[in-house]
């Protein structure tokens, strides 16, 4: 299901580099952006040098919104980054939009940012004792203090130095005047990617903004790598190394776009095989297996492969349904998830269901789904989901609500399944959603599955980012 | 594929009404609107009656954009009629956008039409001739001319005279201060369906409208019947009858929301009908079985359903992309239907696809698409459309374009098929479609496959509304 | 003072037309709309005719709010005419904007209009009673109705015939492919004049617009004619002629430009005038006398000459009060007036002050005045007033409130003077102020002044626009 | 003549500030703002304390365009700070938007700014060296890094060493969590005065808008003047004594408001006072004196005063000229100053003219006015300045242009009289124009007039904000 429906994690923003002498590279990063727009439709931005200066330009909306021909035809360059962030209620401000962009002792820095530090605090309050002020409680302007104030010979150094003292999930592109620089966490939470068009190096979130803009895909950046592009060409700094990683597994289960590979694996198949196992884990005597359009496709198609019973899609999708919804008074609440959902009763009528989701937060939508397809003449409905239950907050950039909020972490299986109305509920195994990913399986973080955070938490996480009314 | 990418034939409207003593009927008639969004999306507009006066709201863009909760909450009555207009490139004005409302010599009465006259140049001229004025060349506003100058005892006598002058294609809702009248023209072209909401009557284009407000479906509106609602209930006149009737086939091959039923038949199921016997008639020798997402999707179903062979989803659709667009300049020409579509080439290379469309009306998105999936990999492309070749223009308001768009009254199957880049490329067959509908399929027009027009045209076929500046 | 402190008598609208080949008349119509802004701020349009057809772009708004450079030069003609409308609270609709055009048997037709007819309701009843249907009940399209269903053998002759049917104040500009008439009411209710340009011929409300694109002024309209504007130049048909006319004094008092020339005279130097007759008529012994700015001042002026008082400005307008207002909570009531217009202690301090405004309707804003003036020092106050008390509503085109609002209309002068807390109170005399315009004073409509309407009301006064939601 | 004819030294913003414990303190900074607009229209923007947290809002455009009600009441406080932006072409970027708001070592603080400093380039040079980073170049970011860095008690004492360190002309106002301050620069450069509202205390940069809140007068702030209002109520600590200041004299020739008293002195007074000198000074044989409205006005009254010839107004404004503006086509340049000055005929024709307009600085519009009074018949038209020519640039918060297009620096008065067209032309002596102020008149600084910089510039004088694109 997709963001609107506000039972999903939410994710924390894309980003995109793009170092290409005679290139129009501002259009590029548009359409890059473009292509990681499911990351981030609250704010979009982009800043752009020449050699000699930097440009920025950002604003709150989708990227159509926040830009226009004029606008990128003004925005004259050769290297550049971008940047998608989040959508959410409430904590939305312009003056959180990235890329941000800074003047200081080497000049002009820009900076675009995907995850969350979990020292940022202590950080922050050292940096503010030393004389710093800060505009946002953005993580970016932490990291630009504290590049600002190391004492490298140069940007690199200074990042390699700003990397020892940050801690978390960050996946960082960073501007200056006429270098683009790229730095994953040692962690490898987030993911970022290296491709090639012509000449041209390009950096982003997932492979898909490659693919948009055509260029080809060279590798993943390693955890702890800083990847440096300038005239000099491309090269790799390996400022720190670990034996196993953590990468966020919700890239797969529901986040990333389906048609990105990440660290060598297509989400896509991924997600297929998280329904097949799914299918041999949980089996359902039943008549068709429905999916939750449409993040629960892939996983439906899968279970429908692993268990030999044919998929049907029996929930039609209103894709008018946008940002700016009236919502149903008092008596017509049942409305809502009708206007976005329709359950077709040709589909349905007599059939016993199993229906797949991806995963399930607060389990409120789920309900009403369950009821839908009551309604429209389910006669048995089995709800399936190819993730573990979510018993734990996300402190490295995923935005899974806080603790109370998580109905895995309050109510038993059976209670969840009873709270939602289906018949039978069962989720995939934590093992069997590893097991997807081969020997490979140990290199994720499962903290929001069972709390075994990879990376110790700065006084319990701090919000990411501050509110301004 | 979604109208954006302009090789589709696009919608002419659709048309919403209630009769609902008690119901916030302003509310209801936005939802039902928003069910009918996929049938327009240049404008929108209601019109409600309390019985006294009728208020009218409308504007250009999509539904959350031209109300917002206030406005809603501002139109108050118990009946209300709605409509929602096409989407076109430069024809688009404000004066065009319906319902449109006029004081006349009964008192108020507005109209939402959907659907194509194709005599209204000698209506107007005629009418001109008696000192009418337009402020449009909407087909709606002779129809209320029409009205006003019929002597009838009431409305329904004046509308009856009405429906004996004009032809063509036309499902009408009308508003009075307190009655409110539906009218599907005796061919049937256009859909129109009735519902209950408790006490409430429905009028809807599609049934998708009544599923989403709770309604329950009644019956479609017979071709040639003028429904009557108000204090005495719901009243029929039949005014004209014909043996058999000539609906439009291609709501069901690429219109209508996939979960609507339409005099009798269930869109998404025709759809993977259509798609089975494709896949008799033209069968392929691949490896996978390749929807153009999103409008190819049930009849790819189909297809896979009926040759055995597996079904994969290979594109993945961008669905940020909207109206607001910026052209990729002038050497990034190709990365035009990149940014909505992305081959997932762990999908596609190597492998033998059979592509399904729906229909192919220009062949250049198809040329495109065939392309990407070259460039992903794919060894052989069969492309099969799950509709015959659309060699006519349609009169009955549908924008086919003229028929110099048309490839396929110009072009033969082989040259289409070079010109697509396709290693095969074939049709479903005119029998092949219609039997889908068993003995009903005699009542189909099929004017835009065989020319075979059930109405003559004024003139050549007028080009639907006066383009202001 | 101006229109957002709301104790004015409103304006209805403005009108400009020009027919110049050979010139971009949509940008000089443009230009002229501007020197017209004061008579209408609520919505502006243009509709301009190349001999072939005729193009329409208007909107809600201030001019450079609806107009635009790319706008502007996309509307391209040798003959164009233009609309201001007034602005008022609540009935504004985007639908009542002008100019209005229609296609009707000779063709298409748009027109522009100043003015209210007395008979629009009889004359609409009777054309509804014939087939006629209204989108709006403007006079505007009752008007071209009548011309549409008049016999005549040319628009000329059409237009004249509609002249002989309807009744009350009006000032028309009317544009065909490749004419261009204008008329004026036979009582001359409201001004409209002639200027030239080179060749072409200008038709405005009045001078300063004539003056604004650098065209030359001819003469005025003469009541109860029709100017003709085509190819064969300029001629005039008189169709009315009356011994003694009827025009609206309040153009001189209150709401024509100070710069324009109406009917012979001057307006500033009318008002001037009515100043030094003022101080003629209602002396006071004072010593400072302050113009209510900006439209008390020119009276001031002749007061202070007349009286040999001398003239301060002691009032400071906050000239970037605009009409998005936000009210001042409870507690803040008294800041209202005080945003628009602070005393200046300096200038107040002791003095015995000569107050002068031009006219006073509800009486409110006056009163606060000199409340404001007394916080501020003032030892006495004068309250002078360049125009006799208002008693009755007008029905000509000008939107003084209904009679209850009419404080001069339930009150005595001395009741009045109470109201305002002034220490005394005088009006201009009726007679001081036709005396300013000498013989010629026979010439004007005083309804409002003395309830002698020039032409009778149909059914007691129409509220002039119809209100749509 | 007003801000949009281009021909004027621009503002360089206003302040505002409220300790009011109790009172809506959003609503009357919104208010006190309205009454500073003339100072500023390019951005506005409020901060608001509540004693734990500062809320910001702030945007482009004009006040009623940046605030609604909404806005307004959802700033709860009870201390507050508020700004307004002049208004330029090409510089203006929501980045350099007021207040600014920081998280800093003693938590947060924002700042509002009017003025500019001389040293800014070499402190920012400084703060960079030591690690800061800037995401603007204004002058506001340099002061609230000094801050920050201080090692002082409180905050008071923080500014206080931050004034020792900035050196040019600032009045600034302040905002902690539960504390306002307000300071003026040692040379008393840009005004800033204090006023009572009950208990509250009020601070601005003009008295205008203690006025217009209904708050009394206290007294100027003294240059080198910091005021701390707080719990503790009002306390003031004097960091810096000269024995002469250095005020701005054009705030009285041009910038304030009439109504406005700064140091002791009203502006409008003073405006009158310069006519009369410049009548003593530079008379003129001829019939009447013409203001060039509106800054023209209060001087040619003087004029008027001090020759004795009568002052007309023959020169009509329209008012409804606003920002955006459509410039006319090549061969319609001469329309440009005629759409916003039409002169009268009737008052100008065959007259020997004296033209009264506060100063000069490119002349062209001034040539313009002077052909436009030619054309409407003025015999002789005699330019008179109420204030010395302008010679050189001015780097203490006022964008007089560079030096190039300052025509007195490049031209003699006889030159700048043939380019304008004027018969005669004459300046205000320096003498004549600080005689206004008596004993007093040698606080002014004069270095636009005389070059005589009081305050060392940086550099060359910084070009003020940083130009983000």
């Amino acid at each position: 299901m997709e963001l609107h429906i506000e039972d999903r994690p939410r994710h924390y923003c894309g980003v995109f580099g793009i170092y290409g002498p005679g290139l129009d590279v501002a259009r590029l990063t548009f359409y890059g952006l473009y292509a990681l727009q499911h990351r981030g439709q609250e704010s979009a931005g982009m800043a752009v040098a020449d050699g000699w200066r930097i440009e920025l330009h950002k604003g709150m909306g989708l990227i159509p919104e926040v830009f226009n021909d004029r606008v990128i035809n003004d925005l004259r360059g050769h290297l550049a980054i971008g940047h998608v962030r989040y959508s959410t209620t409430g904590a939305s401000h312009p003056i959180n939009a990235q890329p941000l962009v800074f003047h200081y002792g080497r000049g002009q820095i820009g900076l675009a940012h995907n995850g969350n530090l979990t020292n940022t605090e202590s950080l922050r309050r050292q940096l503010a004792a030393e004389g710093a002020v800060f505009q946002t409680t953005t993580d970016s302007e932490v990291i630009v203090n504290l590049i600002a104030r190391s004492g490298g010979r140069d940007l690199e150094e200074a990042l390699a130095h700003c990397v020892r003292e940050i801690r978390g999930a960050y996946s960082l592109v960073i501007l200056a005047e006429n270098q683009l620089l790229a730095v994953r966490d040692p962690y490898g939470f987030r993911p970022l990617c290296l491709g090639e068009l012509g000449n041209a190096v390009v950096v982003a979130s997932e492979s898909c903004a490659l693919d948009t803009i055509g260029a080809r895909f060279l590798r993943d950046v390693a955890p702890g790598e800083i990847v440096v592009l300038d005239r000099n060409g491309m090269n790799s700094i390996q400022v720190a190394r670990r034996e196993h990683w953590a990468h966020c597994v919700f890239e797969y289960i529901y986040f990333a776009r389906a048609d990105s590979c990440i660290d060598g694996f297509n989400v896509n198949r991924v997600r297929r095989k998280l329904g097949e196992q799914l299918a041999r884990e949980c089996p359902a005597d039943a008549d068709i297996v429905l999916p939750v359009p449409d993040s629960g496709t892939p996983a439906a198609r899968g279970y429908a492969d692993g268990s030999g019973i044919p998929l049907e899609e029996g929930l039609m999708k209103n894709r008018y349904i946008g940002r700016t919804f009236i919502q149903p008074s008092q008596n017509q609440r049942e409305l809502g998830v009708r206007l976005k959902l329709n359950p077709i009763r040709e589909v349905l009528a007599g059939k016993r269901v199993v229906l797949v989701d991806d995963s399930l937060v607060r389990g409120t939508t789920s309900g009403k789904i369950v009821r839908l397809l009551r309604e429209a003449g389910a006669r048995e409905i089995h709800l399936r989901l190819s993730s573990p239950p979510i018993t734990h907050p996300c402190y490295y950039g995923i935005d899974t609500s806080n603790r109370k909020e998580l109905i895995a972490a309050e109510k038993e299986v059976e209670e969840i399944r009873e709270f939602t109305g289906a018949d039978t509920l069962a989720y995939l195994s934590l093992e069997g959603l590893l097991g997807a990913f081969g020997d490979y399986g140990r290199n994720f973080c499962t903290a929001c599955f069972d709390g075994r955070y990879p990376v110790p938490v700065d006084g319990g996480g701090s919000c990411a980012v501050f509110k301004y009314k």
